[in-house]
């Protein structure tokens, strides 16, 4: 039933030239040039979502949006992935409902399903997701420098039921920008993240944050907003790319030597802390 | 807590040098003139296995084998995978046992985790692995001509908690045979699967089948064993690499222009069921 149930919704026709060998096999078969990006992300009914308030649509569009937002966030571009889906029984509207929110999202950026596996359990939806980077380029979460602007994309703390993944600004962004990282735990928690990874510290405008509520924009997670660092030359090529593909920007900060996450105008740390996974 | 829970039992260093960029980044980076050979796994509890009986180590273990038993499968090597991990709770001694039966069986063929995810929730493990082959060649299911010869590998019915990958001998198959599939679902089930993808049939003689019990080796799913189709003429040479290789083989049967898997002695259909996933 497995099988039926993969040909039924999820078979499609390979067309992207990388992609050798499709669904139906053991394995799906890949060839490129390009360094690949690879990342995997799973949604958990009752820890993710709740059944109740999300549509199987909306869920098929977000599982395939937050690991496009992990490729945007190394500057990547969509090229194919794997669906591992446990289910509780084969409800066949649910299918087809999700497989449209899939398709609808992966579709838009000739994202190829090239396998996967469908399983009995409670409710769970995993996406490995390959993009493709030019040979030696990727946004690091390690390349941040003193200096440099932080930025953030979209609207913080607002958790949208369909995230937007910011894969053409973010594909821009590799010869502009220093470090990046997608806001997924908060952003000061993921801020945290790349200055770690980057051996500095951050200096943060908190009325420069575009949010509606700012304890839910420093801390709430699940945003799939980018977050990254440039320096100060770079900032007029990167407004003009942002207006170029339709992204909201704004500049919330700067990278500073001093180690820790800081508030610009009173000069004192920020509590780092942001969406516990345990 | 993922990410002191990821650094504590998952972090390792990238030895490879396909791996471009390992763990701790939004995605691993990975960079090979070869084709890939990708595919994804799910053990779900309470489906695919019951905690009360079976010991982490041997579920880490297994986890990862049946991941590679798909790699295999395509005659590809291991080169690296990702873990997404789903855990009721942050159990400390659960946690080192499984992570010690995973890279038991991963630091044996020098297959590098390279990424992954911890959540909460039911308990449930994807693996995602990525191995590589010569570019143009792979032990495809829809490869088998009538007249190869069938062979399965180790013993049928058996579904040991520790399956063996066949990497090596499969790998050595990859200029002998026409066509593989992992028995996972029952060697009938998968046979079938291999013989339609081919447009074939099958004509086994079930005494030949390695096993304790027939009913077992024919539906019962879980061996993880190889199935595969090769012209006679290769038949010396592969009788040698399983010797060299040291993997039991068997030759079960033969490939036939009429559909459908037949039973060689009295020359009627075999029923064809397997594992039912719903």
């Amino acid at each position: 039933m497995e099988f039926q149930l993969i040909e039924r919704y999820f078979q499609r026709q390979a067309k992207r030239p990388e992609v050798v060998l499709g669904n139906g096999d053991d394995c799906a078969l890949l060839q490129s040039k390009h360094t690949l990006a690879i990342s995997i992300d799973t949604l958990v009914e009752g820890t993710h979502f709740l059944q109740s308030q999300i549509a199987p649509l909306d869920l098929g569009y977000r599982a395939l949006a937050v690991n496009l937002s992990d490729l945007a966030a190394m500057g990547a571009k969509p090229l194919s992935f794997l669906l591992a889906l446990t289910l509780p029984q084969n409800d066949q509207q649910w299918l087809t409902e999700f497989s449209q929110g899939l398709f609808s999202l992966a579709d838009s950026f000739d994202c190829e399903l090239i396998g996967g596996n469908i399983t009995k359990g409670p409710l769970a939806i995993t996406i490995q997701i390959t993009g493709k980077l030019p040979t030696g380029k990727a946004l690091k979460r390690s390349g941040a420098k003193a200096e440099d602007n932080i930025f953030v994309t979209g609207t913080l703390g607002v958790s949208p039921v369909r995230p937007t993944p910011r894969i053409d600004f973010a594909a821009g962004l590799l010869d502009l920008a220093h470090a990046a990282i997608d806001i997924s735990d908060g952003l000061i928690q993921d801020l945290n993240h790349l200055a770690q990874a980057s051996a500095v510290g951050a200096s943060l405008v908190l009325p420069d944050i575009p949010c509606h509520e700012i304890e839910k924009a420093l801390y709430r997670g699940e945003d799939y907003e980018l977050c990254f660092t440039a320096p100060p030359e770079s900032r007029a090529a990167i407004e003009t790319l942002a207006k170029q593909t339709n992204t909201p920007l704004a500049c919330i900060g700067k990278i500073t030597t001093k180690q820790g996450i800081f508030d610009a105008q009173i000069n004192q740390a920020i509590l780092i802390k942001g969406y516990q996974h345990f």
